[in-house]
């Protein structure tokens, strides 16, 4: 019996999830769910409906998890609360600052439904999470760094788009090396902002607009860019187009911890990642984290969950012997 | 309210869980339990007592959770299904070939006396384990790659120690740089024993050994050395002492995997570990686990585990609403 999937929303997420069901021989997408008029979405799979959103709860008994692929800003305060009532939900709320009160509001209303919810699956809330909580539970004495990159920051490149004169812009987040070379050889530095990561911006100007005032204004821009050592590239919008169109990113998250009756000895625990495709690897975390949520409500769990709550295992579709013969 | 811990065994693991759970606010040490006469041992905390194996079944109500400090080869296989009758307990098994059959043997005995026993912990089997686990479920589509080192393997060193006219030896297992490199660039290399791992030797001879025959034995042992590049040297056994007492390893697990629609994607997962002390790492880990076998227990679990089975918030001293806060 395969586990019933339904993706609300069709942007990158959604279609990074429609892909990564595919290829879970365990799961079956059932529809995909629109706030467009379905008649105007063509999707991959061939046989699946695509469904406007006023007509989900028709789906109530047909889905076992939605994987809400919305954005953090504005979708998913409200969708996950609502859908949580009728479904087991997934979803990548991103904004760190607002788990706390997401969580609150997602978990009301999945316990009064009696339905698992997991919020803020992905990279980074998600697997770079996870990483951080292992480490600072094995290493209580210890400093944890957390770089990103190099990817493209949209909210960054968002700030540069509202720049007068500016017709587009992409920025790239970049970790410096030498920061990265010395916490991993376990100096335990202390690191600025500015010793962290540079920011790399291409920019494509409006016709006449004034290149300098331009860059002035990025590398002066308060939060954005003005704690950093900032280099900004004026480029043709076709040169943009052609070769900064991709979406790769990664990140390093370390803990550097001491152990010992003198605190003698040091050790580095180091998790990194490097992606072709930054949507394509959240969503893929995604499928795996509903199907744990799927195992976690068959045995009776509801209410709010993060990644931090669910045993690996379940996110496996292999079962605990294969897992212990072969990956333990 | 504190946990309260025991430790079976004081060797370099026991010692290792003396520190960590001395470093651990939310833990007190009960006592240690010794197969030697307990007037021969001097522990470093002070007002804990040594006590006999034989006396273990007067600490059945004072202690919550019994770690299991023995070796893997002849102790564990014994104790820990024995002591699963009597506590909570915690082992670092480490015989992969051996694990569902030591698993199968502590579940019934866990389950039988309704307390939570948590096999192979440390790191690897161990924090290992899961980097495998999550990448594989995350990224279906892929390949691993675990490398272990630079560190002493106890395995070579004992094979080695058996040739006649060796006096004294230590093994190095060394991961080779490029076979790390072409994983980390996304190559997805074919790679044979040889080309991951070189082994490097420090052999001191009894007086007047063939130096020459020793090194010939060791570079042709079947299984411990003929697949590697070897490297032999020749010293003095002061200089072993010296510079070769040292229990520093590490290693690196990676999974490299695609997705996309023409799978046009690939995404390195990267998780390392370089470490001062072996054994103190590993017996941070059992700590942690410690922490989680008893809360585990508390909800009513129980039977054998291991850390694949563990939420990850369960191993830490913070509360849910600190790790949403600060770590997700």
């Amino acid at each position: 019996m395969s586990i019933r999937i339904g993706i609300l929303g069709y942007g990158n997420l959604g279609k990074g999830v429609e892909l990564a069901v595919a290829a879970s021989p365990d799961m079956e997408l059932v529809a995909v769910f629109t706030r467009r008029d379905p008649s105007s979405l063509s999707i991959k799979t061939a046989g699946v409906p695509v469904v406007s959103v006023n007509d989900v709860a028709d789906y109530k008994d047909k889905i076992d998890v939605m994987i809400l692929c919305g954005g953090s800003a504005t979708d998913l305060p409200v969708q996950t609360p609502q859908y949580a009532k009728m479904f087991n939900v997934v979803d990548s709320f991103d904004t760190h600052a607002r788990i706390p009160e997401h969580f609150a509001n997602v978990d009301a209303a999945a316990k009064e439904a009696g339905n698992v919810a997991v919020i803020s699956c992905g990279w980074d809330p998600g697997m770079f999470s996870l990483a951080r909580v292992y480490s600072n539970a094995i290493l209580p004495d210890g400093k944890d760094y957390t770089f990103w990159g190099k990817g493209v920051s949209q909210g960054h490149s968002d700030a540069i788009r509202r720049i007068k004169g500016v017709k587009n812009a992409k920025q790239y987040t970049i970790p410096v090396e030498s920061a990265l070379e010395a916490v991993r050889s376990g100096k335990n530095p202390e690191l600025s902002t500015r010793d962290k990561h540079t920011r790399e911006c291409f920019v494509v100007l409006e016709d006449g607009a004034d290149a300098a005032a331009v860059e002035k204004e990025i590398k002066e821009m308060p939060n954005y860019f003005a704690d950093y050592d900032t280099t900004v590239h004026f480029i043709s919008e076709e040169e943009l187009l052609k070769n900064h169109s991709g979406m790769a990113h990664g990140g390093f998250v370390f803990r550097s911890g001491k152990t010992g009756a003198d605190k003698e000895h040091n050790h580095i625990i180091e998790y990194s990642l490097k992606l072709d495709s930054n949507p394509e690897f959240t969503t893929s975390v995604l499928v795996a984290v509903a199907r744990a949520a799927y195992k976690m409500h068959a045995e009776g769990a509801k209410g709010c969950k993060t990644m931090l709550d669910i045993p690996p295992a379940m996110l496996s579709d292999k079962t605990p012997e294969e897992l212990r013969s072969h990956l333990l």
